[in-house]
């Protein structure tokens, strides 16, 4: 199934994928995933927020266990950071209907809507709106690139943006969820296991630095007579490492904005996103109040996503199910997923990681091999068969 | 004049300018010079690069006395830059009409086009191409942000893209060539005066410096695991202002890509642009040299303007009728212009300047008074009656 989808939103120069929420090739991988659904005579329902699910059994009159990710993508993404988790839901499915298994209680298959936050800069925006961690009012004045707010891009999709917000008949329906993702780091490659489960999320946020200076010419204006902001940004991110690697967690500036841009001006205003996540929330926010005088205040904090300590019982079951003879290891990871905004909700949630050989991940170099993505496949009909029992 | 202007292409949130070439404001501009020239009988002719020509008299009869400047802008540029000049042309112009004045060899205002170089990144595409400075072969294959040629957006103007290239014809009608501009620093205000004359172009370059990295995701890479290019860029902009500094020229990093530019990836590629000038080639050259090795060599030069010194005997004999009692002042520029061009073709040229009270430029606070404005449309009409006595 992978394969199917390996062109949709591909750019042919980098092989990166470029999937925006609500573009046009995240659409059509949409109707990709109601095909799916449909093949498989399975339920579609698209919820208030734009998620997408596809059930097994009908959980209005009782909630089930669901499996799934995000088919949305970071700009030049590679093909498995979401897809992978679609995929291997229903595959499972067929797994299971192979081995003739008929679940005690419905059984789910999501996809969440613009998990990567790549068009609006709000990650997860799909799960947080179904839980109530993002407001519809919020949601639906995040721009984007070409100045089109949520409520914009969602009206020309065909959706009606009034319908956004928290969503509890749609949450009362999942009993349990389980995302199984690509590992984004090299845990599974030292410890030679080809899946893993996921122990925590890191607590994680992200904030903007806007540089104020005063736009000039580049060629009459003398050096001490300018108010160049591309200088403290870039003092900024020397110290952002810095910073960084003293306390062991990790920051990154992945997302500048210069204005105007021009070859020849000296800039008005840079604009940079630091993102910052580590294990202990007291590091991550010491670093960004070190970093704060650099903009002269000028910081405000875009996201802030709390520790989530997946459900310990059931992470132990998980790794016992997966692991056989061993039980699977478990590993905390610096990644958000909406696992971890339904877990920080109050629903019971897992993660299944599936072996990278590189570690690469967003990025066109992301990998996982043939192998490894059908033990993962294995390992969840194992899991979904044991939530169902 | 201005003020009719002043509303084509003013991006209402910021009141900057935004007249890239081949735009709809800046052909909306076009139309505007075409009309004006039309009001005053003037004969319009486009030459086959796009640059505009209003003649009183027959220039194809005998080489005539040119002024002008151009109408495209930097992006969130001011009112004066380009404008200034040609609106200027066509009031000095009405001067010497109204003092019943002959000249005794033809008279043309001249837009060019592509001054800036906003759009595509070379500037002074009209005079570099009239002159066969630039390359139709390059010139063609540059492209704007959007990935489309200058080859494409001619077609789509309606222009011929093979007709590009040196005009030796169009050059020859050209004896003389005065460009009016406002000042882009505070010379002019230093030295208390309303208009200046200009001495020299400072050499001056474009340099694009490319840092390559690697693609990763900003949560689950560890630092000692990352190839960020966002470091060496940061580094590569705190060392030009120092080199610039210790030479005492002017370098400026005021355009940057960032590739993907997520917040929650690591860079693959930074790509920026590095322009440096001042009085003396050799500091210039040197201190490229000193910054390259920052980006591993991955450095191209987009451009290289020799110092341009303007014709000795013409600009005394300007600073002598503009300035009256007391010669104008003569002030070396760190600005590139069409005049610079043109003169370094071999085309005696000159420039005039008007005081700009905070010296600012490339910005929506551009500005320069009335007053000045107007002593230099009587500076200008002076210098056309001296030279077409």
């Amino acid at each position: 199934m992978l394969e199917e989808l390996a062109r949709t939103g591909r750019d042919p120069a980098t092989n990166g994928y470029l999937r925006d929420a609500w573009s046009p090739p995240e659409l059509e991988l949409r109707e990709w995933f109601a095909g799916e659904a449909a093949r498989r005579g399975l339920d579609l329902r698209e919820d208030r927020n734009g998620n997408l699910w596809a059930w097994w059994g009908d959980p209005a009159r009782e909630p089930g266990v669901v499996t799934g990710s995000h088919l949305d993508s970071v700009r030049q993404g590679g093909a498995y950071d979401g897809p992978l988790g679609v995929v291997s839901a229903f595959a499972a499915l067929d797994v299971l209907k192979n081995r003739d298994f008929r679940p005690n209680r419905p059984l789910g298959v999501a996809c969440f809507t613009d998990e990567e936050g790549a068009r609006f800069g709000v990650p997860c925006v799909g799960s947080r709106l179904l839980t109530g961690m993002l407001t519809p009012e919020r949601a639906l004045t995040l721009k984007d690139d070409e100045g089109d707010t949520l409520a914009d891009v969602l009206t020309k999709a065909g959706r009606d943006p009034r319908g956004l917000g928290r969503d509890d008949e749609t949450l009362a329906q999942v009993a349990t969820f389980v995302e199984l993702h690509v590992e984004q780091g090299k845990g599974l490659v030292r410890l030679d296991r080809p899946v893993g489960v996921a122990q925590a999320i890191w607590p994680h946020g992200r904030w903007r630095f806007d540089f104020h200076g005063r736009a000039d010419h580049a060629g009459t204006t003398r050096l001490p007579d300018r108010d160049d902001p591309m200088l403290p940004f870039a003092r900024l991110v020397l110290a952002a490492r810095d910073a960084a690697s003293r306390r062991d967690i990790v920051a990154t500036i992945g997302k500048v904005r210069v204005s105007p841009n021009n070859a020849n001006a000296v800039p008005g205003l840079v604009s940079a996103w630091l993102d910052a996540r580590g294990p202990d929330e007291t590091d991550v926010r010491a670093l960004v109040e070190e970093l704060r005088p650099l903009a002269a205040g000028a910081v405000s904090e875009e996201s802030w996503t709390p520790v989530v300590d997946f459900d310990h019982g059931l992470r132990e079951r998980l790794a016992a199910v997966v692991g056989g003879d061993k039980p699977a290891p478990i590993l905390p990871t610096g990644a958000g997923h909406d696992a971890g905004i339904l877990a920080a909700a109050g629903v019971p949630s897992a993660m299944l990681f599936v072996r990278n050989p590189t570690g690469v991940s967003h990025s066109p170099e992301e990998h996982a091999e043939q192998a490894d993505c059908q033990a993962g496949v294995v390992a969840l009909a194992s899991v979904l068969e044991e939530l169902c029992r």
